[in-house]
């Protein structure tokens, strides 16, 4: 079973919006073995909208339109999809009625051009939307299912929760799903990560591993299709593989990030964590407490940008700066040692580099960076990179690696209790 | 002049990645006056390729292909475009031998597979690729000009300034193109700023002026097309009359950043500026280092989070935590006042709030947020909010708002020199 997702609205033709219903569309469709043949952008043209749909009808099952339901001269889905199948549209004088109400809820008098969302295509089935005032439409033509979605986010969602989903679940064959889980790894380069899942390959199919590359970190997608309690056991044993080749550097098995991973493991083993930052500035903190519940183990942080700071909230010595300079093994180790004991926390991280543009010399390149954790008896890491990318993306990777290190000495670290 | 964009590939079509080429592509036709017609993406399948190419061919004057160009059997772009347009396609040897050079140049021996990106179609010019191996094509069929462009973003870039706009400024008529210029707005609702603005729709046409929300931040296009000198000169009548009914909130004509605004500000004054932030923890101090050359504006920040730090690193009195609670305006006062005394900047942000999800009461609920500038002349202004959306959105409005209150304090102040 094949399916094609049409987005309708001139808007989404524009510079500064993207169609992102059709991701989450693609993800229902694919849990029950439905292949996207293709997707595409039209404009309030009801011409060309009724064109495109006769282009998709004969070569899927099951086609889906987001947006164009609304009641203004604009929203021309209904119409398009009525000129293009040769039927009729009439009023439904108990759905503007029910629009009547829900507006009168809302202590308003509906509009007259509300009367609009009440158009009904001849032999269409309505679809209730219990986030919003459009209602969609379902309707089947020359052996395809055609549903009418609004192009609102949350009221599309639950749409297709509500009608596509049980739709496509009563279609004989929709067993055979298809579904993806997520391994994270931290810290290698992505061909580093396709060296070593190389076996994997082999063994489950190239086709079945996708690789997600972000600055400092590799998502692995591991996907089966079948039926449920096949595809998911497949599923483990590709995880488990996957997890096995790569080793260390994988943090995640269910799609959550670094900064929770780290958080839990703190909370795990009742410990705490401060953070000095000069070159990301606070990004280490902010990721961190993106984590709801964070003040159980983050206890704050300093930003010692400039080198004063260095001194007087860390207590550097002037003399290691100047001997060493600001971005050195010395300086990073002597942040992560002192924040831990001023903050009075269990762990401590410091970071301090050259993010660029500017900054950089031939001894100390853009990219350089020194990451430093230490940890309450006396452990302490430490990393010399040099990371390519420009000035966000070496922030990012910092974060990324001064969280990881951090994770592999909690990793390390006896159980609970430590503080 | 209409145009489509075809973007190739089934990774496309997953749940993980979107065709952001065409945002790019879209803007380069715009500036020569070429509507998008439509936009959509198809899998490695030449027959469903070549069939859309069939559809929009009678339908635009222009349609750029991105992707599938590549040496692999999946990249199927030149296969179904032949196809679809009856011709032949060949091996030019030229290219093959340049392919080689390229490799060798590498210190690679270029593997035979990539012959296949020396196929050239019937009656196509072949369009030099400078930052990449896969060379793009171009032709003309039945009215329409048709661009097969690589998919790697950098590559498909360098590819449309160096060929396709080139030779869309050559079409007759592209010099009645369309231009954006987007004006920014702080920390107003969205309808507030549709109800300032009003008059403007009346004035320039309500399709003209498109507007963006994001949290903390309205963005403002202004949209004017005709020929250059024409409608730049529009462009800055209605930059000017947006400017004067939205006021003071405006902080960009130029599409710059709020933190870059600021620091600008802080440049020009001489000044410098340091953070101390609870819940959001870091995010005002990462967007202030943002902008490059940075460590002249901004000396550093704390992220008190706890209160044992809110009183070791800024002196707040325990007695006014306990009698006032951390979120409250004293607290976020103290917290702007002590970090610009102890980290001896001329300006202090102090944020202290209830991010949310847990810690909210009937007193503060969940989103409650002081936020405190302290100005080197004793200035201080406050505000008490209460921000909608989850998590991350309170912090991002919450930093939004602390960087406004700064670059209205820097407004307000006298030149520069002022430490």
């Amino acid at each position: 079973m094949k399916a094609a997702i049409i987005a309708v609205g001139s808007e989404l033709l524009g510079v500064a919006r993207l169609d992102t219903n059709s991701l989450f569309l693609t993800e229902c469709l694919e849990g029950f073995g439905v292949e996207l043949f293709g997707k595409s952008v039209v404009g309030d043209d009801p011409t060309a909208l009724a064109d495109l749909i006769a282009f998709y009808l004969p070569r899927v099952a099951v086609l889906v339109l987001t947006g164009g339901l609304g009641p203004t001269a604009d929203d021309i889905t209904r119409q398009a999809v009525a000129q293009c199948l040769g039927r009729q549209i009439s009023i439904d004088e108990t759905l503007v009625e029910e629009l009547r109400q829900r507006f009168a809820s809302f202590g308003i008098v509906m509009a007259e051009v509300n009367r609009r969302q009440a158009e009904v295509i001849s032999g269409a089935q309505r679809l209730a939307n219990p986030k919003g005032s459009a209602p969609g439409q379902r309707l089947h033509q020359d052996g395809c299912e055609i549903f009418l979605l609004p192009g609102v986010p949350r009221e599309m969602r639950a749409m297709t929760e509500l009608h596509l989903r049980p739709w496509l679940a009563s279609q004989p064959g929709t067993e055979q799903g298809l579904e993806r889980r997520t391994l994270k790894v931290a810290c290698l380069p992505e061909s580093e990560v396709e060296a070593r899942i190389a076996p994997a390959y082999e063994e489950f199919g190239r086709q079945n591993i996708v690789v997600l590359a972000s600055p400092g970190e590799v998502d692995l997608q591991a996907v089966a299709s079948g039926p449920v309690a096949e595809r998911r056991c497949r599923l483990e044993e590709m995880q488990g593989r996957l997890a096995e080749l790569v080793g260390e550097p994988v943090f995640s098995l269910d799609g959550a990030t670094l900064e929770s991973v780290v958080g839990q493991l703190l909370l795990a083993h009742g410990a705490t964590v401060a953070t000095a930052e000069s070159c990301t500035a606070g990004l280490v903190a902010e990721r961190l407490t993106r984590v709801a519940g964070s003040s159980q183990f983050f206890v704050g942080g300093v930003v010692t940008y400039s080198n004063a700071l260095k001194r007087s909230l860390l207590g550097v010595e002037g003399e290691t700066l100047e001997r060493h300079g600001a971005v050195s093994e010395i300086v990073g180790r002597q942040m992560a040692e002192q924040v831990r004991r001023r903050l009075q926390s269990d762990y401590g991280i410091g970071i301090t580099g050259i993010a660029g543009p500017g900054g950089g010399s031939e001894e100390k390149p853009v990219g350089t960076v020194h990451i430093a954790v230490a940890g309450p008896r006396g452990q302490l890491a430490h990393r010399r990179v040099r990371f390519p990318g420009d000035r966000q993306s070496v922030r990012q990777q910092s974060s990324q690696l001064a969280l990881e290190l951090l994770r592999r000495m909690l990793l390390a670290a006896p159980g609970s209790g430590e503080s």
